[in-house]
């Protein structure tokens, strides 16, 4: 039985989209139901999620003709290759364009099934039932898919909206302590860059949150989703405001390309990118000390690492953050931050600045 | 210089594009310029094309940061993995979202250089110089790009518009007599599909146009194009009409998929599958035996098969035409002729009427 529920629509004109947020989601087969057009679905999910959902989606599903595919479990896998094992299940199953994909999994799984929805017979139909706090909030909106390649990440892809996203809050308590903070770093995010009343909230409620209180966490995501869902609908295809939801993110790149990923959880490294934009921020004469401290802080309380605990040079993270996908024509394009709340694209930050920056996180 | 220059708009409101068709086009520099912005070029061409047509392309170029990438030739590589080099090259030349892809050569060069182009960061501007009668009169209009896989043609891909085709004639100069021919087929697809006139008009230049006078063969890559560009205008993502365009196509899919790629060519695949379209649309009553006949002709006077000379069951072909991407929840949809130049999409057709053009065609 659902016991709570917010529905969101992300709008996109005719490319628009619900997303179900409550507990109980995936005891009630509506959801999926007037979603899926024809008979042929392929659940694409992974080894961890699997045992502990993947049973209850097929239960959802007896109507229809259900083929299933288990990815390795891991950003090291999110591959041109693994995609491909994805079409092999799916031309093996002589799917045709009717098909409709869903994603039971986080990112990785949700990334990686668009990217296969988006390309196979050059588009069909896909659902996300997301089931980390990451997805959830992130890749829920934005309609991004994409995979890794060796030189960079995300760096091959598509955009492709889902027909819908079911968040069942509920999958959550499986979801171990260190990717629940993972996730909330981009829930986070959303009141930096642009909800000062959200953040204020995040800073009274995070040690409700981080204790898994239902009501709390529904709503969150609630409104990290609005958030998102706003900023993407004036810019579907990232041409502009988009990209202030990179907050942390050239920073936090650079960090999982020079580690390799894997070394940070991709949140953790936001986390560490959202600080240096903070301070960057403060260098740059727009943010004060005590606000910089206060995301310090917001961040400590989500356990979430603010510093760089590894090696790493300057140079290394230079290169790194250069490849980046937002820079354009060679100049690292940074958002930063008028004050909490209110972020900026700036590419004329003084790089002296940035140095420093870059200095004192990694020593 | 520039002797003779038709320019079409293949109209899709923000997507819109011009196709350039003319003699001398590639030592005319304007013609890339004006859909080139920034700074960073990828070519890819294939090993073929590139000794003769590479350095003019280069020379039109010399504003620009260059790389190139030079794909082994043939539709056996036309694959994720040869996609996967074209990122290699692009993510080891550091570029950016800015880069324009050019696709130089032949459909195959096009599909996946334009799958590149729509994967490459999640979508990049490309233009195409397609060098051969196929890929001027095909792919240049429709924004279909992808590549095969082991289980069927053309399975994965993305629709994507490029920013400009440029089409020289005078590339037709080193095209083989087969592949001319293959390419008329397509020619012949139009004229038979949705406008008598242009199919008498080839009826009546057949020959001249064999002997590859200019003049001719621009008003016919025009006229394709442009019978094209009104059909994809009206169903950009081949929801409807577009499906017309198939003409031929499931039965020559079937038949390619059967004998393995590179058997027939592609347009001597669609030339057997036009006559038993034609054939099918005789046993249903709609085409005459004379009409038949006609098509037949024509598709002789272009050197073109109007049988399969290969060993293959029907057992096998009704397999392959099954799977291909044509087919709406295992039903085989064929486009027939109701006269000839005009087609309409059916599933209403006997059975034993196509068991008995298949037999006919494959004995």
């Amino acid at each position: 039985m659902t016991t709570e529920l917010k529905t969101l629509t992300v709008d996109l004109g005719d490319k628009s989209y619900p997303i179900y947020i409550g507990s109980g989601l995936l005891s009630d087969k509506s959801y999926l139901d007037k979603h899926i057009h024809g008979k042929q679905v392929m659940i694409v999910t992974n080894t961890t999620v699997a045992p502990l959902y993947l049973q209850s989606v097929c239960e959802l599903l007896n109507d229809n003709q259900v083929e299933i595919t288990i990815l390795p479990d891991g950003e090291q896998y999110k591959t041109l290759e693994t995609v491909n094992t994805i079409f092999d299940a799916l031309l093996g199953a002589k799917f045709d364009r009717s098909v409709t994909l869903i994603a039971l999994g986080g990112g990785v799984v949700g990334d990686m099934t668009g990217f296969a929805a988006a390309s196979y017979q050059r588009g069909v139909n896909f659902i996300q039932i997301p089931t980390t706090l990451l997805s959830q909030v992130d890749s829920s909106v934005g309609g991004k898919t994409g995979v890794n390649h060796e030189l960079g990440k995300n760096m091959i892809g598509a955009f492709h909206q889902p027909q819908a996203v079911v968040i069942d809050i509920d999958t959550l308590d499986t979801l171990e302590q260190r990717e629940f903070s993972a996730g909330m770093a981009e829930v986070i995010k959303y009141g930096l860059l642009g909800n000062a009343d959200f953040l204020q909230d995040l800073e009274a409620n995070m040690s409700g949150l981080m204790n898994r209180d239902v009501p709390l966490i529904i709503d969150a995501v609630y409104r990290s989703c609005e958030d998102k869902a706003r900023i993407v609908a004036e810019d579907e295809f990232e041409a502009g405001k988009r990209a202030l939801l990179n907050l942390g993110h050239t920073f936090g790149h650079g960090i999982e390309n020079t580690l390799g990923y894997g070394t940070y959880l991709h949140g953790e490294a936001v986390s560490v990118g959202m600080l240096m934009a903070a301070k960057l921020s403060e260098l740059e004469g727009d943010l004060t000390t005590a606000c910089v401290e206060r995301v310090a802080q917001l961040l400590n309380q989500a356990n979430l690492p603010c510093e760089i605990n590894q090696e790493i040079t300057e140079a290394q993270l230079f290169a790194a953050m250069s490849l980046d996908k937002k820079a354009i024509d060679g100049n690292i394009r940074l958002v930063l931050l008028r004050k909490l709340g209110d972020a900026y694209l700036s590419q004329d930050y003084s790089g002296d600045n940035l140095n420093q920056v870059v200095r004192d996180f990694i020593s």
